[in-house]
This record gives C-alpha cells, sequence and structure tokens, in this order.
C-alpha cells in the first residue's frame, strides 16, 4: 500500500495529514498556520509536521508517493504556484518547488475548494457520481466541479467564484470590494449579518434577548434561534436559502450535475437552508433537469481537504 | 485524406455537406427536412444526398470515413438515439443505428447546438481557444461548452438548455410550457416579440409606420429600425443584450471560459446586442475575471452545423 499526504492550508490553522490510496485517514492534526512568519516559514513547518505525523502511524519514508496541498485565492496548479493568498499573504509563492526540496516527494498543489469538492467526489457525498458540483458555504461561498474524476478548472484555473455574483436587490458591502454579491448572502457571514442588521433596523427577534451585542450573532445562534421558533431566524434561512437556489438555477443546466453536495459551517443549518434551496430551485428548472440529481450534504467535514488534496496528488502523479 | 460526412438536421431543412479533415467544406446543400414522412424517409434521403454530393465532388466511397449528425433535442449521443426531438416529431429514433445501416459507416450523433457550438470551436471564431463557450441566439437560446477539444453533455446529456432559466421581471409565455425564461427575451423570436408588444401597449415606434400588422415584425426588422434612429428599437436591443450579460455574470465563474462564440439569426443585431452585455457582464464579474476572455461573433454561419459534426464524428472514431 501507497500512503500520500494532505495538506489544507488556511489563514488560521493548517490541517495536515496521511492518507491511504483509497481515501481513509491515518492520522491528521491541526496546526496554527501564523501567516506573519512568512511562506519559507509555513512550508518548513509542513515538512517537519509530516515527517512527524509518518513517524507516529510508522510509515516509511518511501511508502509516501506524492504530497498534496489545497491553497485558499488564485494557484496556478500546473506550474505548482500560489498566485495570490490574501489571508496567508501569498504572493507567487513557488510552493510545489519548494515543499519538494525540503521533503524530496512529488508536490502538487490546487484550491483549497477544488481540493475540498474533489475529496467529496472521490471519497465523501459524491462517490458514485460522474458529475459533482460543490459548493462550500463558509465564510464565503465557493464552488468546484468534478467530472468523471478530474476536477474543472477553466482558463486561468479560474473556474468556481460563484460567490461574487451581484444580487441586483442586495446592498451589503462584500469583501472583494464590490456590493451585494452572492456571498454577502449565502455564506455563514452572510446568514449572521442578515440577521444583525434586520435587528438593528428594529425587527423583533429572541436573539436581541440572547445577545447584548448584536456583533456577537453568529450563522450557528440563527439556525437555534429558528429552531426555538424565531420568525426573523427563519426568514433570514429561507431567504439564504432562495438565494442559492436561484443562483443554482443558472448552475444546473450550464453543467447539468448528477449531485450538488453542500458544506462548509454554513451549509450546518441543514434542512433549514436547504429546504426553500430546493423549493425555489426545482421551481425554476426544466422538467427534464428536475429530480433528475441530487442534493446532498458534504459527508466528510475536516477531512475533505486532506482526503482531496491527497488522492488528487496521487492521481495527478499517476498519471503523468 | 479521409472526409466526413455532417448533416445538420432542422425541422425545416437539413444541411448536409461533405468536410475534409481540416474542416474544409467541399460540398454542401440544403434539403427541406418535410418532418411528416417520418424519420425513417428522411434518413433515407439523407444517406441519398451524401451518395450524390460525394459523387459530385468525385470521392471515393471508401474515403467517407464516418458521417457526423447535429439533432434537436434532446440526444443520447453514446447510444445513437434521438430521445425527443419536437420539430421533428421524433421519439427514441435509433438515428446511428438505422443511417449505420443505410450507408455502411459509423455514425455519430449529438445535440444540433453542440455540433454547432464544436464546429465553431475547432474551425470558427473558437480556434486557438481552449475553453469555448458557445451560444446561439435563434429562435430558442441554446448554449455549448468545448473544453479542449471535448465537449462537455453532462448529466444525461442535458448540459447546456440555459435559455430556460426564468427571470423574475419577465412574464412573457415560454414554448417550454413555463413563464419569463431567458429566451423569451434572449432569441430572435424574444426581441420581435419584444418590439410587437410594447408598440401594442402604445409606445412610438417607426415599426409601426413600416408594418400595418405588428405580427409581422422580425429581429432584423427591430434591427433596421434602430438602425433607422428608432429609441423603442434601440431600447429592445439594449434590454436583451443586458438581459444575457446578466446570464453570463453567471456562466463565466462557472466555466471560466477564455472565450464566448456568439452565434444564431439573433445575433446579427451585432454590437447593437453586443455592447449592451458587455457592459453590464463586465460590471458585474470579479476583476480577476474581466478582461481575461474574449467575445466573438460566430464566423461559420450555416456551415457550423455541418463541420462540427463532420469533425466530431470524426474525432469519436478515431479515438476509439
Amino acid at each position: 500500500m501507497k500512503y500520500a499526504a494532505g495538506v489544507d492550508v488556511g489563514g488560521t490553522n493548517m490541517e495536515c495529514g496521511i492518507v491511504d490510496e483509497l481515501g481513509h485517514v491515518l492520522i491528521k492534526r491541526k496546526y496554527p498556520t501564523h501567516p506573519e512568519r512568512g511562506a519559507d516559514a509555513i512550508l518548513e513547518s509542513i515538512a517537519l509536521a509530516l515527517v512527524q505525523l509518518r513517524e507516529e502511524v510508522k510509515i516509511a519514508a518511501n511508502d509516501i508517493e506524492v504530497i498534496g496541498l489545497g491553497i485558499p485565492g488564485l494557484v496556478d496548479p500546473e506550474a505548482g504556484i500560489s498566485l495570490r493568498a490574501v489571508n496567508l499573504n501569498w504572493n507567487q509563492v513557488p510552493v510545489a518547488a519548494k515543499l519538494m526540496e525540503l521533503t524530496g516527494k512529488p508536490v502538487f498543489i490546487d484550491n483549497d475548494v477544488r481540493m475540498y469538492v474533489y475529496g467529496e467526489a472521490v471519497a465523501g457525498a459524491g462517490r458514485g457520481y460522474d458529475y459533482v458540483y460543490g459548493i462550500t458555504i463558509g465564510t464565503g461561498l465557493a464552488a468546484a466541479f468534478v467530472q468523471r474524476g478530474e476536477i474543472h478548472r477553466g482558463h486561468r484555473f479560474m473556474a468556481g467564484e460563484i460567490g461574487h455574483v451581484p444580487l441586483d436587490h442586495v446592498s451589503f458591502a462584500c469583501g472583494c470590494g464590490r456590493t451585494g454579491c452572492l456571498e454577502t448572502i449565502v455564506s455563514a457571514t452572510g446568514i449572521a449579518k442578515q440577521a444583525q442588521t434586520r435587528i438593528e433596523q428594529g425587527e423583533g427577534s429572541v436573539l436581541s434577548e440572547w445577545f447584548t451585542d448584536v456583533k456577537d450573532i453568529r450563522s450557528s445562534d440563527v439556525s437555534r434561534a429558528c429552531l426555538a421558533g424565531d420568525d426573523l431566524s427563519r426568514d433570514v434561512l429561507d431567504q439564504t436559502g432562495r438565494e442559492l437556489g436561484r443562483a443554482l438555477a443558472w448552475v444546473v443546466p450550464t453543467l447539468s450535475p448528477d449531485v450538488i453536495v453542500i458544506g462548509g459551517g454554513g451549509a450546518l443549518a441543514g434542512e433549514l437552508i436547504f429546504k426553500p434551496m430546493k423549493d425555489e430551485l426545482h421551481q425554476r428548472l426544466l422538467q427534464d433537469y428536475r429530480h433528475h440529481f441530487d442534493i446532498k450534504s458534504a459527508e466528510l467535514s475536516d477531512t475533505a481537504g486532506i482526503i482531496g488534496s491527497a488522492l488528487w496528488a496521487l492521481h495527478q502523479h499517476r498519471q503523468g
């Protein structure tokens, strides 16, 4: 049996793990990223962590075939370069070459959302499907498409930034510098922001009894309040689901997936978002699309990124 | 040199042609379809037409390697079956098997819009690009995506029906039985309908001087009136372009094409539609997408379908 290392590099933490070729995680651990150290120090930590993890599970150095990394932001997977990762303060970092030098192993990198969705596609909720469209509802909203085991990256490796399509009736400021992007509504941040704004505008909610400062409201609180019967919270989750459904009404005829996998912290609201999303989506689709694809929650949680980057690296390496 | 036959089967006419492996059309001719004859008679006509065309250009029967057909509606290209073509009144017609029996040649079929876009991708406006998104603005609106020489078909071969996403602010009846679909605005039919409706509602236009019955107004008349300074016609084409731009704002981040090719009769309005479309689209895209893809008019006109189906058949056949 051969193994691969998978790393999900985030602005706060890095998840490192060792995965066998069937996608089983032998060991995984979370490390703080401390981006202020700079790219070289971070890559050295990753190399060191992978040696430690490998020794803990008693795997010989030679049995680690490849290393895969999921990196936020814009990545050139063919050149192995992180083009721009705002959270890490990385610009044009030759990640693959540097980590290969430190480890002696082939290194493959790609965008973190693509690695997450690839993990779900081959070892999670998308297993057994041919055309997997995966979405992560986290701080932001992004997506990736895996077609018969291959990742669709598109021109300049830019496919997937569905979160930044502006909605005409929304005026929230977006992190991208523009206004009303889909992810200002459909994201964990967006869910919290909708509740906060409506309470500030004078609407009643149990959340204003729970929190003295509305700024402390998180998306999980909105779900909790909804389950406790709070109308405002129900309406926020309903609107969020409906906006996602309207967006997916463009995606489904463009790609024709056989499954849509939804993950990320914002997806923990589950049916509170999924139900209105499905209603809106099905109502907007041609009869020929309706009910011919599944909608599923992600299954692998935090390990999707590790599994995805490890297995994608193996796949790339073996394909030559 | 080997050759392929390409056929674009429409409800009114069929375009038949012989193409060399570089995509040059040696001969092509248009025949009436007469769908009331039934599928068998139509396929016999095609077989006969191809023999005649081949003899006219003095190519030996053995030098025709394959036959490709573009068929409207829902097609199963793997099984070679036309699943449903409303205009032809075809249901579950085993086109490939029947035509192979009549001709002794391998036959490949696919949806007509995909064949048109493939033709443009390999031999027309999309030549030299890696990720070609093609749209035809005709009686309806449909699209296809060709990625590095391969057609994206999606689950149940259903990718591309972008014309049937409903728009909230539109109430025109659509041929699909629903209301407000994108193609009720963005199509040759939709352009004419918008002008007709606004004139019927009392708006002034030079078109009401040109036509005693507004039902006779065609999309080309709206372009002509616009060029003659008609404000209503300018506004109709402007709205049409803007709706297409808003739709493409979802497609670009989903696929990340490096070129968008626009063809079909409705695209003859050219910049009258393209200019507002680009304005709306660029304004809605992340900086990272903007100006990193081209927008071009289709170049092959009526031959795109013949060239596309012939070359796609060759490609499929040689790939095994």
